[in-house]
């Protein structure tokens, strides 16, 4: 029988529990397989009346997962008011995560889903990690420039080269060897957990029309060209760079499996832009299978029955994808 | 009667000559006013075999209309070859801009369209402007930094405050004073061109999450919300600055405008992602309206009748709303 995914339910006065148990409800319509909340399950009874268990392990799982939520109980967050983070809470989230994150490296779960933390809240905490990606990485013994974070929504992929980091910075962190680990890490990512055999790989360029032959900034003929020669001798499908503004309608998106993209709002404003709410962010180079919802905590809406679940469900049902797509590849 | 529209041809041996012929086509569908076409007739010939007719003068488009699309002579541009560009291609370029500026600005036409060039040709032909923008700016005694560009399709404007410079360059480029005069020329167009009487302005940050309170870059602080707070002093609704990737969803769109943007690809990106094929550049600022195609000559394609005219359409359709909202707002 198939191990359960673990969903590690993030900070417990944001709307992870509540998009959690509304993706539980949604398990039928959206042919969600068997999965496991993670934290406090007093969080879950602040804003869901619906059925929920509290298992005393995973083995439980499965017979539970058709007549209620099942939830593994970590230490208790304290008091829980949606929309109010303490430091109490994250602890609790962090405890969450590392449970979650030990149940899946170990084989006891399938996958991990890693529900919205508070950055401001975790430092409060004692976390030294940037966030939860690097936070899986370091558990999972890779080195952080080896570990991928990819957007994906129903019509594109997307890889922020950098991440958050400011924008005028950006020009001195891109070097050939970030963007050459971060593609290879990304192509065997789609071959592995997507089951796409040649992935084409396409790269936005830095500046305004990708330069213009070096009229409007070198950093294409610099950085990212000569990274791009290295990729393709090493048979990697490495396309481009191309201007941006041309790379995201529909039918530039047809060319492509996943576009790199040199800088955070370069590929979150193209997909965001057409799937604000079905983002998923999935972690590649790992040697487990780590999805999220691509939104934060919203605080602000926490508690009122407004938190759309979709990202969440799609972020499990790609999860989902990713192990079987994964196991296959091993067992090759 | 109404003055026709005057519409530059652009480079003779690019696809603007098959999109002005394609529009004309079009003219019943989509509801065109009469325009007369400035340029070489020739280039019309290479690419088309509908009914074209040279005119004396702008008194003869509107009785020639109904039945062939009107074609203001401007000199030879030499042998044309479509997808093969020149510099006397260029030059003739350069006068048919010259030529439909002077007429819309002498109130002959009642606006100005502008066929796509080849900058790197008119370059050559001793062309000193870094684009038709610049130039018509300066032809109407506008300043560079009081001409706004704003890129429109159907459910989304923006304005780029900067433009074609090197990314690593805006952060320095990126002044209070700058983002000032950009806005009010942004704010009192979408007044006299688009008859919105309170125009809604959202600012993207410059940094990913628009810096997170100065934790990912300042430039928020330093300088975009002292020229937000300057804009709201005037009495101008300027709202952020918003986390870039949050802006541009269908739901966000609604709350605003107009989108006001750092760079060139911030803008341009989202727009393009929408709108690829129906996108308008429209100049704020000028005393004229002028708008334009938002694509380039296409030369790979020229000749070959596969350019699409939907964005050489609603350019023609944007220029002549603008200028009757314009003159019901110069008659008030």
């Amino acid at each position: 029988m198939t191990a359960p995914l673990a969903i590690s339910m993030g900070d417990p006065a944001g709307i992870g529990p509540e998009i959690i148990a509304k993706a539980w409800s949604a398990r039928h319509e959206a042919s969600l397989p068997p999965f496991v909340a993670i934290g406090d399950v007093r969080a879950l009874a602040r804003v869901w009346d619906g059925p929920v268990r509290t298992v005393g392990g995973l083995e439980d799982v499965a017979g539970t997962f058709a007549d209620a939520l099942p939830v593994l109980q970590v230490e208790d967050a304290g008091d829980i008011t949606p929309g109010q983070p303490d430091i109490e809470g994250a602890r609790c989230a962090l405890h969450a995560l590392e449970l979650a994150a030990g149940l899946v490296r170990s084989g006891a779960a399938s996958a991990l889903v890693t529900g919205p933390v508070s950055k401001a809240q975790l430092y409060g905490a004692g976390f030294t990690h940037p966030g939860q990606t690097e936070f899986v990485a370091e558990r999972c013994g890779v080195a952080g420039e080896n570990a991928v974070m990819m957007l994906a929504g129903p019509s594109l992929r997307v890889v922020p080269i950098t991440t958050h980091v400011p924008l005028a910075a950006v020009s001195s962190l891109l070097t050939v060897d970030l963007i050459v680990a971060k593609t290879r890490a990304t192509a065997r990512g789609l071959v592995r957990n997507f089951g796409i055999e040649a992935p084409r790989l396409a790269f936005a360029g830095f500046n305004p029309h990708a330069g213009e032959g070096g009229a409007i900034g070198r950093e294409e003929i610099q950085v990212i060209e000569p990274a791009l020669r290295q990729l393709r001798e090493e048979g990697i499908d490495a396309r481009g760079p191309f201007a941006a503004d041309t790379l995201f309608h529909a039918r530039a998106r047809r060319e492509y499996d996943v576009a790199l993209c040199a800088y955070h709002d370069q590929a979150l404003v193209p997909l965001k832009t057409l799937h604000f709410d079905e983002g998923v962010n999935i972690t590649l180079g790992l040697p487990i299978v780590r999805t999220s919802p691509d939104h934060g905590t919203a605080f602000g809406i926490a508690g009122r029955n407004e938190a759309h679940p979709g990202a969440m469900i799609a972020a499990i049902a790609m999860a989902q994808q990713a192990s079987i797509f994964r196991a296959a590849s091993l067992s090759c």
